[in-house]
Order: C-alpha cells, then sequence, then structure tokens
C-alpha cells in the first residue's frame, strides 16, 4: 500500500516541507532508513542520520531546526514519537488477519463462545470454557476444561490453558506459553518424592501480555495471580501461587519462584530471579541477572547475587575488578611494617 | 460439590468439633481462608490465622489446644497435613477428566495403543509407537517413530515427543515440553560449523515428572538418561547424553550442559547452570544461580559461580559487600605508616 | 540392520585388523561400548578405553599402535573423527522419514508449497505463505501469512513462524520454538503502559539451526536478523531487532536483548546475557552466566556479570574466595601498627 507524504500530514495533523508527492510503502527506522519509507526522529541523539538517511520521509517535532540541507522530505507534527506510535498501530489494524471459526477445530458441546470470534484450524476449546466477545484463539491453541477468556483477549499460536483458568479481558499470550501447568510441589518421601496435587488455578487480569514460552504455574490452593497490566517477556517463569502486582513488566527469562509476591509498578531485567516466599514492594528495579532471596523495600534498586543496593553493588564491583591491586597494596604495607619492626 | 464436616471427618478419621453439618465446597490456605472453604493448620507458625481466618472448617492434629476462642469448626485429625494431601488427591481425582479417543487425532496404522487410553483431539501417534495402558495424551501432543511410553503416563497438551525415545510408566511431562531434539553438536570446518547427527535417543525412567517447556536433548550416541523419580521443574534444559541421578530435583530454568552426570538425591536451585563432561555426586546441593564447571563432591552444599561451598562463599559475599570499607582500612594504613615512616 | 567389519571398512577405504566377518548392529561410545556396536578412537585421552571396550569393532587413525592386547576388531582409517560422522550421517540418512501431505492439515489455498514436501498431520500453512522445494513440516508447525522458507528447510514439530518473517534454505528449526512474536516494546503512559505494535519480521539466513523451544522475536520496525550458519540451542532468548552475526552459536538459555548487535563467529556459553542496544564484535568469547551491558572489542574473552577480560576476571575471583584470609591480614596489620605506635 503507498501513502503520499500529503495524506501522512493530513492524517497527523501535520505540516509538509519538501514533496508532497512523496511516497511511501513502509515504515522504517531512520539510522537504517530505506527509500520509499517513512522514518521518525524523536530523540536528539539520532538527529546526524536525518542528514543522510535513505528514508523519504521523516517526521520531526514541530520547532527541530535542521542543522544542514536535507534530501528528505519532512512531516511537521506535534510529536514525532506519538505519531509514530499512532501510525504503527494504523498500519497494523490494516493487515490481514483471519477471522470465523476454521475447520478442522474441536469446540466441545459444553464450551461457549463469544460474538465474532476467530479460532483457527486445530484449536481445541475444552469442555465448560467460556470464552467472550472477539477473542482471537490461533491454531493449536489448547483450552482446558473450565477456563474463562474474557472479550477481546488474543491466544497467539500453541498457547496452552490448563482447566480452570481465568483469562481477563484485553489480554494477549504470545505463542507456546503455558497458563496452568501444575506448581512444583512435592513432598519428600523416605527418599523420593510423592506428588502434592495442585488444585488452584492461575488468573490473568485485565490488559495482560504475556510473552512466547513463558510458564505461569496453578496453584497449589487458590491462585496464582498476574494483576492488570502486567506485561511479561519471553521464557518466564512464574511458580505456583505467586502475585505479580499491577503494571509490573520484567524481560525475558526471569523467574519468580513459589509463593512470592512481586509490588505494583516493578521493573524486573532479564535472567533476574526472585526466590520463593518473599516479598518485593511496590516500584521495586532490580538489574539484569540479579538474584533475591529475602523481602526488598518499595523503591528500591538492586543488583547482584545474592542483590543489594545497586549503586553500591557498582562500588563493590569495582573494587573486585581492582582486588589483585588490592591483594599487592596490602602484600607492600606487610612488607612495609617488617622493615619498621626490623629497625 | 459440597461436604458436611461430619462427612469429612469419617472420611478422614477424625473428630468434630463445632458445628457437624458445617458446609464446604473448596479447600483454602489458612491465611487466606475464605467462608465456606477447608482449611488445615500443620505448621504453629501460622496458628494465630486460626482465630481471623475465614474458613468454615479447619483440619487441626489431634492434639492442638487453641488458644483463643474460635469461630470456625475444627476436624481433629492424627496428622493435618498428610489429611490435607489425601483431601487434595481426592478432590483431584473427582474432577472432570476427558477420555477415550476424540477426534480428529492422528494414529498411525503401524502404533499400537494400550487399554483404556485417553488420545485428545490433534494429538499425533507416529509410526511404530507404542503405548502402554491407562496412557493419557493430551491435544497436541507429538509422539515420534518408534517412541515407547510406558503405563499410565501422561503427556499434557503440545508435548513433542522426538522418534525412538523411551518414556516410564507413571511419568508426567507437562504442556510444550520437548523429549529428544537434537543435541547441540557441531563440527569447526572451515570457519563455519557442520552439523554431527544426533543418532541417540532420551530414556525417561519410571515415575519422572516434567514442567512446562522443558528441553531434553537426544543423544549423539547412546542415550540422554533421567532416572527414576526425577522431578524437573519448568524452562529447564537438559543436554545430550546428560544422566541425571534418581530421585534428584531441579528448579526452574536449571542448565545441565552435555554429557554431565549429575547424581543421585541433589537439588539444584533455579537457573543454576552445570557445565558440559562434569560430575556431581549423590545428595549435592546447588543454590539457586549458581554455577559449576568442575565436578563436585557427593553431599556438597555449593553457591555463586564459579560455585564453591555455600558457607565459605556467604562469607566472602559479605566482605564484597564491604569491599569499599576494606579499601579505606587499606588506604588509611598507608597513611598511618607514611606517618610512622616520616617520623 | 548389520554391518560387517568388512563392508564398513570398504564403504570408509579402510582396512580390517582382526575379524572381517565382525557384525555390528549399532554405534556406540567406546567407553560404554556395548557388544555389536562400533566405537570410534580419536582422542588419546580416551585409548585406554579401548583395551577393555566391549564394542565389537572400533575405527582408529591409519598410524594408531595399540599399547596392549585387544579383543575388539580394528578399522584403520585416514581420520577415525571424521570416519565416524560421515558414518552417523549415513545412519541418519537411512531412518525412516515420513513424506507426503497427511490428513488431516491446513493448507489456505493462497498459499505455495514447493516439490516433494513433507507436511505433518495438524500443520497451518497460512495465506500467503511460500515454501520452497524438499521442506519438511513436521506436525503442529504454524507457519503464519506471508511466512516464506527456503528449499531443503525442516520445521520440527510445535514450531510457530509469524507472519512475515523470512526462513532462508537448508534452515533447521527445533520443536516448540517461536519465531516472530511481538517484541517486548511498550511506552510508559500514566503509571501504566501501552502497547507499541511491532511491524517489523524475522529473517534467518541460510544454513541456521534453531534449538527447541527457543524464541526470536520479531523487530519493531524493520528486521531480527539471524544471519547465515548460526547455530542458537534451546530455550534461548532473542530480542526485537537484534542481529546475530554469521557463523556464532550460542548454548542453551542465552538471552540477547533487543537492538543488541553481537558479530560473526563469537561463542556465547549458556546462560549468559547481552543487554540491548550494545554491539559485540566478531569473534567475542562470553563464559556460561557472563553478562555484559557495553559494547566488547573483537576477538575479546570475557567472563562474569558485569563481565570483563576472562583471565583477569578469574584471578579477582580467586581473591574473591579469600576475603576472608585478606581481611585477617588487614586486621593484623591494623594491630602491628597500633604496637608501633604505642611504643
Amino acid at each position: 500500500m503507498e501513502f503520499k507524504a500529503r495524506d501522512i500530514a493530513s492524517l497527523l495533523n501535520g505540516v509538509v516541507e519538501g514533496d508532497p508527492e512523496a511516497i511511501v510503502n513502509d515504515v522504517s527506522k531512520i539510522e537504517e532508513g530505506k527509500p520509499r519509507t517513512l522514518a521518525f526522529l524523536s530523540n536528539p541523539k539520532y538527529e546526524h542520520y536525518l542528514y543522510t538517511t535513505g528514508a523519504t520521509i521523516v517526521l520531526v517535532n514541530k520547532d527541530f531546526v535542521p542543522a544542514q540541507p536535507l534530501s528528505c522530505t519532512l512531516i511537521r507534527v506535534e510529536s514525532a514519537y506519538e505519531s509514530i506510535a499512532a501510525l504503527l498501530q494504523m498500519y497494523e489494524d490494516m493487515r490481514y488477519r483471519p477471522s470465523g471459526i476454521e475447520q478442522p477445530s474441536f469446540l466441545h458441546g459444553e464450551a461457549t463462545i463469544g460474538e465474532t470470534p476467530y479460532i483457527g484450524a486445530f484449536a481445541y476449546i475444552g469442555k465448560g470454557a467460556c470464552l467472550g466477545k472477539g477473542v482471537r484463539i490461533y491454531p493449536h491453541v489448547y483450552v482446558g476444561e473450565n477456563v474463562r477468556i474474557g472479550d477481546n483477549t488474543v491466544l497467539y499460536a500453541g498457547v496452552k490453558i490448563y482447566h480452570d483458568c481465568v483469562i481477563g479481558k484485553n489480554c494477549t499470550v504470545h505463542a507456546g506459553s503455558v497458563i496452568g501447568a501444575d506448581g512444583f510441589g512435592f513432598a519428600p518421601s523416605n527418599g523420593a518424592y510423592s506428588k502434592v496435587p495442585q488444585i488452584g488455578n492461575v488468573v490473568l487480569e485485565d490488559g495482560v501480555e504475556i510473552g512466547a514460552n513463558t510458564c505461569i504455574d496453578r496453584a497449589t490452593m487458590g491462585s496464582t495471580v498476574v494483576r492488570k497490566g502486567v506485561k511479561l517477556d519471553n521464557l518466564i517463569q512464574v511458580g505456583h501461587n505467586a502475585v505479580i502486582g499491577e503494571h509490573t513488566v520484567m524481560a525475558a527469562q526471569v523467574g519468580v519462584a513459589g509463593t512470592s509476591k512481586v509490588g505494583a509498578n516493578c521493573m524486573i531485567g532479564g535472567q533476574a530471579g526472585i526466590a520463593g516466599h518473599i516479598e518485593l514492594g511496590d516500584g521495586v528495579k532490580m538489574a539484569a541477572q540479579a538474584g533475591v532471596g529475602v523481602d526488598v523495600a518499595a523503591g528500591s534498586i538492586i543488583m547482584g547475587a545474592p542483590a543489594f543496593d545497586a549503586s553500591k553493588y557498582q562500588r563493590s564491583y569495582v573494587l573486585f575488578r581492582k582486588l589483585p591491586d588490592l591483594y599487592g597494596q596490602i602484600r607492600e604495607l606487610e612488607k612495609e611494617i617488617q622493615t619498621i619492626k626490623s629497625k
């Protein structure tokens, strides 16, 4: 599909500077800018790319003043960043989406499907499952018995939801994620382990997004809960009975062990680990690969494994790198003292 | 389903203290205790919740003496913990389970299926595969050529078992796990890599439980072996030709590289890493996020990356946190010596 | 299938030393060597196994001189290692492979399939997808709209490829991997997060092999690129807009965050983490569990988290282990100085 600079400007309430007939058919980053694409400049750090970009049209902030001559056409808008986000959304909305119920799929006679669904081929909707309006279920999705799924939620290909779990409205779960597998509960018994049945469930509240191949285990009893607006990346582990607070974000490969509670608005870096039975307050920030085994006060910024205050960690780590020097200094001091003593 | 206190007491050989007609329809934790649920008190640490719990009935040990008045009904049993485990199992056993062979599914003409199976819709059973009695194969499971699966084993939705692998009796594999993908074997060849074919298999012995989205690679030659009673959590990696000893447990996101041997009755914490070609003795305990690249003696408790004795690690780590102080002390000593020397 | 020593020798252009009628029906490792199997000896470290191995036939290098009497039959070849690799490949090529298009499968009317495909039951090929010649698509694979797949590529069971992604020729993707899920892009907005649409794609160039349950996210705009000959192990995360250079290998559970660029011919150890927006030069080696948040020069060998030069890291770590001793030495020095001062 092609767009002229004049049409985009009109859509975004912007002003063209250059060729209003310039045509684009894709978007690109300003630093990679290919011909016939639209790029944007928001962060001043990237300004130098503007003068050499191959992009045909570039969105800039209203008050931007170029320091050099330009070969591209500009569109001046209120906020280049928000405008590009809006355009990406329009672009996304325009792309082809399958709809209706493809065959073969398996809809149990006692399942309920809301209006205007998409159910992909080979999707499985179990007994007693209840799907809201506008739900999109991609191929190879498994929805177990009595699962409830809220309006406009999207489950991508191969998502598996075990029995009795509850998924809110406007959630997105990416391919291969598993919601509601058994928590890791085994009781030692004569040198072996016997399984503790896991009869709870998982509850994802509204507006949650889960990445690909992430696992959220069902509770032993009660619920493992992922609160409103939480965003989890790929390959994350959330153990049984954990609670993840509202609007918390976690990068890929984080692990949250069983029965722990993570506060609201936390930011957890990739590959970080949170041990079981602890509590992180609201707004905690954990660095990538950090590991924590004790409660953490709200607002803390932590690093290391075991993790502590990030700026203190960094000071210690600088000296860890210098340990051979420190060791030499101690040796030197010992010699000096021997010299002094021998006098 | 509803139960009266008198019925539960009779089932558990217990004694009601309070209302024998009290009714529950679910179980809950004592600290979350909701009305019309059954909770239990085993750990004295939780006793204070008993006096305020909303649970209608609470199981307690026979000899428990309440310190305050109670609003719930008690059932006194020999062991509250074992009774609740028994009840959870009954509860689990009562829940709806699909059975029979759902359609469409793919059963190769040369596959063999034991008595009373469950084969979910869209399950694929390949040529020459052989399934024992009472096996439950959920939807979207792939069972490759010549795979053998023992009696009463359960493969949850979307499990993938590659050709020639052997799964024991009474095993459970959770959704999305992959058993028998190629080991990571490539031979350097002129600045690139050529693949070393992986012609071995994976053997899971009896009573093994594997979490969701875990990967156990096939051996280059011979077998990758997971011994009797092993319990692996979610998102774990087990490399080609590794051997995991009997009744060892591993928390989520652990990685075991190729050709390593982990002893029996080990406990490996979440996100720990075990390098290739090493051996861990029996009963080794590794802390979460620990990493080990050398052999580890039986019974060791290790921490850190590279890991060493956990109590020594903790002592070193305390001083790591104090490195800025130590650095200050060394600076101070240097000054003092200068002062002494200048006299 | 059975082979005589004389036939194998003839196949490999080798010379039999022992019984030319000796029969094998499998291959094994020399240290595990079972009767009726063929083993090989290449690394002199394993020579002692030769004298006790149960293997019936052993491949050795042409010039090998045994130090003790042997009970097995030898076949002398130019290179035992290359010969065994060649035999493994023949063995692999001989095994049963499904072919044709199994039913039920879902091929969109607007999809294109090349010659001699294998399409497993329950595979889903979306609208506008285009598959090359000799492609093998196992059961439960999902190929989204407009995906292009090159000749002779193999997608194992349950692989999910999102819309618009491009997979090269001679690639292998193992079970459960997800190519092209949304990048983790959210813009903070009034204490919550709003999604940034991810309209780019993933490009895997030719000869790439991806392990099981690995995730490679689509770009926000443009492409996440995995270059020619790259080998990624299981459970790896590659973030949006990352670029992985030619012939780089990564062990299991590595994480590469968004927009980072990894050079060619790098070797990244298991569970290592690469932060976002950084660049690793060609030939970088990262130790297992290392973590890096800054650019890394070509050819560097790094370790630790945050990572730095591996040999320096090891020196510091030796002293980290000795920190209690160092602390004692500092205490001792303080006492000595007090003693000196008091005189």
